[in-house]
């Protein structure tokens, strides 16, 4: 081992440090404040590491077996809330391991054999993030089952489909839903890609070049459900992209979320109406019924913020580090700790959330019809049915829905003898595609917003899911 | 009052919330978990706006008493550690308000009379960040100080002038010091700025609207020593630039200290060796004596990412929100709070590392004249005494430097005659400009490296902090 | 002189590279393409700087007088597009500096006494980032006019008070108004400060350690409308906060236009139906003739992002460099040339949409009186003016509120009858505070949305402004 | 078709418009400057959806060829410099179509049908920047090439391995490049990753809704080589995580490249000597020969700030938006362009910059052995062979660096009996480890620096790329 920090109030180390550590230069370098969230994962790779010593023989068995027990105790005295954290031992690892010498004494002496905290930290962090992209799998899945829900209660429950938050055409709810679920779909598989790609175990990359000890990596990656060792053990103590790579996911998803978020802060609104939120997920005025501020949409809103921040703080933490490894890593925990944190938090209020919501199917399907949403159906069916050259098409479009406005009605409340008195050659077959019920079942192309289109990638899906 | 969220857990609201607030609305809605940090503003200015519906007749003198006394209570309370802080409660206002009622009973109520509490939370967040500036101020004051006793301990004294991390010129280290009292300068004048421009008080702005009540605003903008009260309501409850104006400031001040932090590591190194460093700023290695990590500046170095990445956090929080209150303001806070720490926190360890660091004198001297660094001054003195265009003093300098490496010297170990040999209208003057002590003492114009003129920049400062 | 980079293609150097630069190189070194736009900076600055060498008698004053007008020659050239920039040549000061010699001859060698183009970059993009905040200023000049516009003509229309886009309370179009001419006005104070901050010269610092030559940089600090030399030569030619700070007040701004364009996108919308956009900052569709899709409200919503990522950049870049030049540095002007240009851009074009928007007054203050918005007048009347307690006021208010929804009435609908139903003391004055008119009129705090209150805005706005 | 934008210079819009767009509006809203990068896929695109169209029935056959011809004619009009692109119709894919006009006549008009210009430039961005995906891959196998070719030139070079930049233990030349190797793979199969989720075709998603005619998806998505349909069309046009992503993964692999640029900035150092730079990546001085700035590597280095603004950029643009298109997103391009072009380029010089890169092996070897860097290996071996507890062993290795330094020698250097003075049971076996070639040598654990196992794997990164 070569390169453990040391400080006068730590009695591990000896007498170079004449000075002791005032109390700023332990708040800015202890990192026990934070990193005992990693003590499941420490205690599991040294167990692991033990267990690896003691069969390749570079340990006795039973001083691995002693280090194995005592680790027990350890985690359940954690686990407990009965183990006293020392910022004077700056760590969870020293923390763990000055506990465990309490506990076992001299063959916890043994249990650094063949390894550096270099390694020992990229381990316990690597599996920290590796168990937050399983959490995101799952946060993912258990929205996208509520977003499915959503969609299959309305896949044919007509809304108008915006662009620039204008009513462009009229699509359904369902497949309004069915869009996120798209989103979430790539995120989830994202996370996944992320996940497979860090499965590498940097356990036995010791300080920085490997180790002269006979150790079995191989043995510690399986321990460890790693799909192998990394291949490099300066990469291996000075690599965090799988960190990046994390922030980096997460803060896709988030803004997707962001994006849903905004929708629903819209669709509350006394102009919109669109959905009426769960009082689970809003506050109210106790003096204004009508008032119900979607106080979780808000502050989902607000997460890809967060998420941002901390992606955007490792990347600048971690530009231009010389390898391996440089204190300025340290940095890299509460970053991706609260990223963490905040996602799931997110994923958690957003399904909750969107299980609560209430479609207001009638505003919805009121505000799809207006502003002659389905003009460009029938300026399609002029085209399609009648051949017409597609500016021409626009042109008679244009007059019938001038007419139309003049009337002070619709278009399928046209007559079909007003529309040929605009253009002779509509047949009443042009209703079909007026009315927005209409113009959506029409919208038959794959991936469309057809309920048929919609119940089919529903369908999909929670074959997908099951 | 108008708009304060409510929960079944939340006695003081009615029942128009059927269900109950589940664990994840708690966990994302709560604030009390960071905003109690806030907790003497809220009281500074809750005591001040009790004044003030006094003086001004809203409601009774003796009301205002208690109230005043018993926030006094509740803040000796909470110093004291004693104070129960309650998540159903949400957030520090309604702590310290349900807390305050418990104490002096019913005229609690009349508190919040004339005001909301989004004026309350913009008001306690505004002096907190006031404070920080204060805080700031202090910490650069320091900082300037101890940067200017290297300065001064060193006017003289010669190290290379690096571009491209390349010896350049010779400069003195008095002189790279007295650079960053300029950066820090510039740092001090900003959080001013940003001081003088947050200083309005937004008290009084009430739910968003102003209110009907007779408040006399310049009295509590007084008492909070405000400059003045803010001039819209709208503005004041919605406005979160304060915050922004004092990361971004804090920001650049970050990339100043990562600067002379990546110096340090970079001249701490076995290779440069330019600096020592304290015991009490790095650590060693037990079996290594050479090695000294230089923990803290490397911590130092990083932080920039951190406080970097609150900003970002920030202004994508800020980013297309609608005015006036959105419930994604709350994430302000915890950013704010994280990078003010962590500015503090950076600049205590940077005026501690700067106060504890050796200069390696002779090390930095041996550097400045290697490389011919004294070329430029040859050729500048035949451009100045002889007349030379500058592309023929360029071309001569190149000739004297290869004759000198050639001879395996530096060029002011040439004779004059070698000189000659190469221009013939060289004279001993030369000689004046050569080695890096008369390089330095050469550079005489305003603000250049000349000893005497760092000593005229560092009494220059020594005053303006006097 | 020092640290030209030299290429074998550059025929100023020697012989030293016997390599040639290829074209990777070539593509990123050379910064010609885009350093071009500093032309005038660089000609205005070479200018005084050859003027104060020919007072301090450093060269004569016929080679000045040639530089002179030379330079501007050359300025002429340019301007007139007659110019040919040459990669080769790197960047716009060789460019210059080597047409100045094809015009001038042998005097041309003399500009360049004295500096180096480490301060003359320095000084050049100081000059134009000052220039960008005098364009600001002057943009956010003309954009706080059109709001003070928009705030006289409806200075009394009614419109809802938002918050979590719920209304909240009645406010005026001229106060909602003013709230966004507080913002920009902080803006251009901020601009105003990084201006002044900004404006020491960099000139005369040479290459990073001043120089022997007997130079005035008062002089030419003053011929470049500067307030001083900058103080400290290592300090000028490596800080670019001037830049940082320009970038951040920018970004500031973009988040303040960030909110009124979502604002004005919302507002479009068929549901909201609050402003008419003008033809010039909107497109329609030819067939549907409501659809005015909001185009400049959307561009200037998304400009945050870009002027962010400009800033983020920048920081990221200036991370970790250490003194005094490093070449990372030359990344600093895309980035703010583009920020810049994004900024006067968004500005011109919220001028022109605010300038040219119609509120919908009917439709503005039907919302406001929407969902008992008045339901908080109410109970500040009973607290106010009967002396209830603030928890019974809310209470009577609940209970008045009850019964006009039962009516299906609103407020001020309810007779004196069935107000004394509710709380017997009750009288014919509380009709003075209900209604969306009587609400906003009895706001009169100090910045409340009485329209008073706007118009004494308004007009303290317009002195300042003249 | 729905939803193009018109304006009153445009002609194929109506007169709904009556004022002009003024100079403003078309600075901010044209896109033609930029996205006329994107004329080849948009050619391509447009050629697949006619042939696709005549395949069924919903156009002539002798229509498509028409516009498949005239397509061609308009690509080679482009590519030879002679088409006059037109601000007035704003994009790339009106100025394609207007060309095809001209040159074919009405069935131009008939290319439109069954798709929108948010599905057209959904389908046009995604192919280029799958495109950019291909080039980064093709760019970093070059890199990962170059990057093997020093590994294996010196596997078994011995430098310093730096932790904190102090050394910490030997390494090896070909284990520090294969560091990178190990990276940039990471970043290689990031970019497959995401190339790989980006492969969906949105074209046939139309405005937003899907499509009324009976086209045929998976056609035009095989010709375009995609692996499917998208199976949403409002995510398809709403959707930019293909951008995101890509930019992510641009920022990590920009990421690794700046701290392999730091390093080169670093070892190119007076002080430290480690590697000489080719006069092709470098600059120099005409008079100080040793200088050799290192202008590109600080280049590379600073390019995670441009590309890290870029990713920043565009997820604060996509934050919040409300699906499906809304004008924002024409941000996206600009973006992702300079993102790409700068990581491309990146690519290219570090991999130009590395082949040519000259280690000074002398100078590592004896850096490497500096500072008792073997003090480990000789505490290992004391664990290892002589069964000391771990402490034990530190306490014996202290003493014995402590009596080479009192003699002024290294650990090498001590004869066995001093070595037995200190601990009797010490053998001669224990130089077996010391001395750096020894050390490295020892380190064989899997991944570990000995010069066999970097050779294994330099053979299996080779055996991978073949």
């Amino acid at each position: 081992m070569t390169d453990r920090p040391q400080t006068s109030a730590n009695s591990m180390w000896g007498g170079r440090f004449a000075a002791g550590p005032d109390a700023i230069m332990e708040a800015i370098n202890a990192s026990i404040g934070f990193d005992r969230r990693l003590y499941a994962q420490d205690i599991r790779g040294s167990r692991a590491h033990a267990a690896m010593l003691a069969a390749t023989g570079i340990i006795e068995g039973s001083d691995a077996e002693a280090i194995g027990k005592g680790l027990l105790t350890v985690l359940s005295e954690i686990e407990a809330g009965q183990f006293a954290f020392r910022t004077d031992l700056e760590d969870i690892h020293m923390n763990v391991e000055a506990r465990l010498k309490e506990i076992i004494g001299e063959p916890a002496g043994r249990l650094h054999t063949g390894r550096s905290r270099n390694d020992q930290v990229a381990t316990d962090f690597r599996l920290w993030v590796r168990d937050q992209c399983d959490a995101a799998i799952d946060g993912l899945t258990a929205l996208i089952r509520a977003a499915l829900s959503q969609a299959e209660a309305g896949a044919n429950w007509v809304m108008p489909g915006f662009t620039h938050l204008q009513t462009a055409q009229p699509v359904t709810w369902g497949h309004h839903m069915m869009a996120y679920v798209e989103m979430f779909g790539r995120d989830l598989s994202r996370f996944q890609d992320a996940r497979r790609r860090m499965n590498e175990s940097p356990l036995g990359a010791a300080a920085l070049a490997g180790t002269g000890y006979p150790i079995d990596r191989d043995m510690t990656a399986a321990a460890l459900d790693f799909d192998r060792p990394m291949a490099n053990s300066l990469d291996a103590v000075s690599d965090r992209d799988f960190a990046l790579e994390f922030l980096a996911a997460s803060s896709i998803c988030a803004v997707h979320m962001s994006r849903l978020a905004e929708e629903l802060v819209i669709w509350s609104s006394a102009q919109f109406r669109f959905v009426s939120m769960s009082d689970k997920w809003s506050t109210g005025s106790s003096i204004m019924p009508q008032k119900r501020n979607p106080d979780a949409a808000e502050l989902i809103r607000a997460k890809i913020g967060r998420i941002l921040g901390a992606t955007v703080a490792l990347f600048t933490v971690m530009k231009g580090l010389p390898l391996a490894y440089s204190k300025d890593m340290q940095e890299d925990k509460e970053q991706v700790f609260d990223a963490a944190d905040t996602l799931m938090l997110a994923l958690a209020a957003m399904t909750g959330m969107l299980s609560d919501l209430t479609a207001n199917r009638d505003r919805l399907e009121a505000a799809a019809g207006a502003g002659f949403s389905t003009a460009t159906d029938l300026a399609d069916w002029l085209v399609r049915e009648l051949g017409l050259p597609f500016r021409d098409a626009h042109h008679v479009t244009g007059s019938l829905v001038a007419l139309a406005e003049q009337g002070g009605v619709d278009l399928p409340d046209l007559s079909l003898a007003q529309m040929q008195s605009v253009h002779g050659q509509i047949t009443q077959d042009v209703f079909n595609v007026l009315g927005v019920h209409n113009s959506v079942a029409s919208r038959q192309s794959y991936g469309g917003t057809a309920p048929a289109q919609v119940r089919a990638q529903i369908a999909r899906w929670k074959e997908k899911l099951a």
